[in-house]
């Protein structure tokens, strides 16, 4: 057994997959509309109910979290039908290549920003930041694959830390000083919490399909999937014990339970596809789930008390640093890549050295994966301020500081009572 | 950016896909099984917590839609064996060709119509109901589809128009004057709208592998996927915007969001594996937001005072009218198809013109799918005013007027609080 | 109509799927990744909101379900890896061969388990239960499938029959005397019925590629998904049926709804990819529905006041009997099996008859399938004994009899109100 740990933990030759130093054709591939679908539930399902925690807010969470990404989708069409499948006059639209997927990407990174201006912001305000971030994503995701060449299959620098530095950049822009008197509001109760645990595992299952879907079928494809998978569970112990361990009586936190455990995903986003092997993922996941959880604990009451950055869902810790720890992970992977794991054929394959890249090698592309992280993080900041100030302005029906995280301010007749079977007088059913 | 999006809008050829000409095999297929589970969520999960909405009949509204699925299933298995299936003396069975898939889809027709009764009738009675339309809905696709030859990929005739109106005229038929008896039950809570979001989106995310489940692999399963997909965030966009424009306060309405975001799937149902193109999917999904959220303010009152048809889901607004505007959508865009963008052996092969329809063209066709939907429509009406008065005999256990929409009449000891923390006297954890 | 009835009932030869004599090789195969995805839902979703029908325990049912899972996968990766993919001083990964299926199926098992011992375990409890089942499954898979050679596609054996019976085992030991003090908790709200039938329902739908998930690829995989969905439909309509007959006043218990309903698709598990037949699974599930609720209303009972026995969630009803049910029927059409129905080299192909099976016959195979049975009753019963004893030991954190189906033993701050709208004074939104 100990030889058995010894062989799966640290020779990486032959280890994940039979057939791995071929030339990444050896296993049949996954078909891109099923990951597709997957990835459909997780922006409208997982996102959407993961931010209904809050007890007085959930009808806005789930609704216009289902606003903003069907605006987005649309919007994310035309934006990246124009950088990358623009042709003869028309954008091309498919499943795969051009579209549907990229888009869902791409709204995905709303979402992210969206948790941390929650409850803050009016519908207006959301579609005006989404029609920006759309905008902007494409831009940087554009200069990223296409310009730099930069490998981010599963999103961790052009998805989770865009998505995450630009929402909290906005957030600190739109400083609420007098928030403190929505605070009772800004909590959960039994049942909210609950609906936030579909969400919750929305995300964890079909994370596999996320980080895998645009990946080079075949090996990379499963490798993706079975790296993801891997560092997902690790994340789950890690975030379980410490948020056990930070309690002074050592009960679990739901808010850690709900979104510590997902750290794992992110910041397997940019490795996942690479040979990173099963122990790599666990250690991977094993971190985050650490650095995640202490996030919640101190970072995050830290970042509202000193930089006044009010991260309502905690994004910080779920997409902002996890998506760094990714970038970093995925430019160290690509840096350590050789041809005795991925075969001379199989590494230029797979890195796409061949054009202007003829001359590269994996450590060239390890460099190119860390601009590719301070390019995300210098246009999420840039963006975020421009947006911030743009949202700024006091005429798009944003809620007075005590009406935050509260339904009744745009839905209609909010009732939170059950009438009482003893109320209703029942008649016996008719025979 | 203007000559992309009119590049986009407005020419169709070489638009939608590349290689959109050739016969039809130029596009991976994707695996029937797949599209099957996912309008088995549709079906199980997306229709049972849709309806969920009504505060106190929530263990009905998914308990109810289990049962009428799960014995409609059975049904439609041997119905549609008998007519599309049955060789030799025995009813052959697969996941595709002859079976699953349309067993669902005929107990989709079933869940519309259960919309409309919804809170009225007894489980005897929906099971008889089941037992009538499955039986009636096989009739109407076998005319349909066999006899007239019409094209229905995505069942806006066969599923949603037909059980709309056959739902409609049941409820018509079982009018409840003394209904107002409980009115206070006929309206939902916090949590109970929070429920039906599960069904709304489940339906909304899988809606395009409902109406490509059963269109030609390849490109037209693309085609139609893609262009359902369109409609739907389409129509989200108009359904939210129409929402606040019609209230007073600007306040959206919880109604509007689950219901009327999904009536673009409805209207591509039938035009969705044609060369609808983007832009076409796009105007029709935006017109039906408009329609279905208009129809819920203003149609569903007029109904229910003044034609006496008592609507619990609003099945008129999402079912109805939508799969009316989508059997008109394909009927016109089945007219227009010409061989300049399906290609000379594409149109052949794609409407099937050949046997007795060798002399057809595409304006025979779009002929023929107009007297599709009146055939629909006629079958529906006839069929349910018989049903309706076969359950208006007065002993299948209908609830009394006073005991409508409510759970406690079927289901065992109901209890609506919930034990508070404070009330158990807790002792600590043992070491 | 007679006939078809007839022909689809009485006669196997060519009714499931044409071509169903040759090899196993004339459908397309299912990816397994497809599969894979569902069975995770089911493990994570499915049992984990299948368990939050107590009132005041859905965090655990949810959370704790979600670490077990996560600490199973990754312990039966290691497990299964070195029974059954242990090459070269590696352990190969992969979905499907090896793998990620397997470890899912695995931790089915605990989840089962996990059932019959909620809410009145701590976590390091399950943990450690994990760790040891996880074992004893990989042992008693490895003498089934590969030292007995047992067909047990859907794991009727392996993960119900020895799921069960462990966690059945496990609870007899555990027995609590006192748990009356906790019997106001043990029972369900209004809501927190709603939130299992997400679990049932997405056990329910996905249950066809469970049973299917490890089949042979082609014909086996496509009988295993249809004879499961039959087998389910049936079962829902007499669990539906019985419940309502064996309440005084005719009314349903939701109790039943949640989990007879399912007891068809556990009774299929080893038959499922057999020549069972459609009318062989309609007959099994029509069955199981009964055998199952009538467990739950008579068993349970007499389960906890005679035998100790004291059952949370009624697995005993719902994997216990219907596993044995499940073994049984796979033991009997495996003997039937012959090669009129199979094919000669379909028969010897589908039941491995090579190697050192070269001289058994169907007649032997069903032999080893009822020995398989007993193997797998006696290393649960064995185990949970031994198990039992190990978690009764005192400094494991278990809760007071008092504190049993209690969240707030484990978790922070539950609060159960909602602030009411009238609560808040709000003020209305800025322009």
């Amino acid at each position: 057994m100990g030889l058995c740990l010894l062989g799966w933990n640290t020779v990486p030759v032959m280890c994940l997959l039979q057939g791995i130093t071929s030339e990444g054709v050896c296993y049949p591939s996954v078909p891109y509309w099923r990951c597709f679908q997957d990835v459909h539930v997780m922006i409208f399902v997982g996102f959407g109910f993961l931010m209904t925690f809050l007890q007085r807010y959930g009808y806005s969470s789930v609704g216009f979290n289902f606003l903003l990404a069907a605006f987005g989708i649309q919007w994310a069409l035309l934006m990246q039908g124009w950088f990358h499948s623009y042709k003869e006059g028309y954008i091309h639209l498919g499943v795969e290549e051009a579209g549907l997927i990229n888009a869902d990407f791409c709204v995905g990174s709303v979402c992210v920003a969206f948790g941390a201006v929650l409850g803050k912001v009016s519908p207006v305000q959301l579609l005006i930041m989404t029609l920006f971030q759309v905008t902007l994503f494409s831009v940087n995701e554009f200069i990223l694959l296409s310009l730099l060449e930069v490998k981010d299959a599963g999103g961790s620098m052009t998805i989770h830390t865009f998505g995450a530095y630009f929402g909290l950049t906005v957030t600190w822009i739109l400083y609420r000083p007098s928030l403190h008197q929505s605070k009772e509001r800004q909590s959960s109760v039994y049942h909210s919490d609950l609906f936030a645990m579909i969400g919750t595992l929305f995300l964890w299952m079909y994370w596999p399909s996320f980080n895998s879907a645009v990946s080079k079928h075949g090996d990379a494809q499963h490798r993706a999937a079975i790296n993801t998978y891997c560092s997902l569970a690790a994340c789950v112990l890690t975030s379980v014990a410490l948020s056990s361990a930070l309690h002074k009586k050592g009960k679990l936190d739901m808010v850690h339970i709900q979104n510590a455990t997902l750290a794992g995903g992110v910041a397997v986003g940019t490795a996942a596809e690479m040979m990173l092997m099963p122990y790599g993922s666990l250690i991977v996941g094993f971190i985050c789930g650490i650095v995640s959880t202490l996030g919640f604990v101190y970072l995050t009451p830290f970042l509202e008390s000193r930089l006044r950055i009010q991260d309502t869902c905690g994004i910080h810790n779920l997409h902002g640093l996890p998506g760094i720890i990714g970038a970093i992970v995925g430019a160290v992977t690509a840096s350590c890549a050789n041809a005795k794991v991925y075969g001379i054929k199989g590494l230029a394959n797979f890195f796409g050295f061949d054009g202007f890249k003829t001359s590269w090698d994996s450590s060239m592309q390890g460099k190119f994966q860390a601009a590719g992280l301070f390019v995300s993080l210098a246009i999420a900041l840039v963006g975020g301020i421009i947006v911030g100030v743009i949202l700024k302005l006091p005429f798009w029906g944003q809620p007075a500081d005590e009406n935050c995280f509260e339904d009744s301010v745009y839905w209609e007749e909010l009732k939170s009572t059950v009438l009482h079977p003893e109320d209703s007088t029942l008649k016996p059913a008719e025979p």
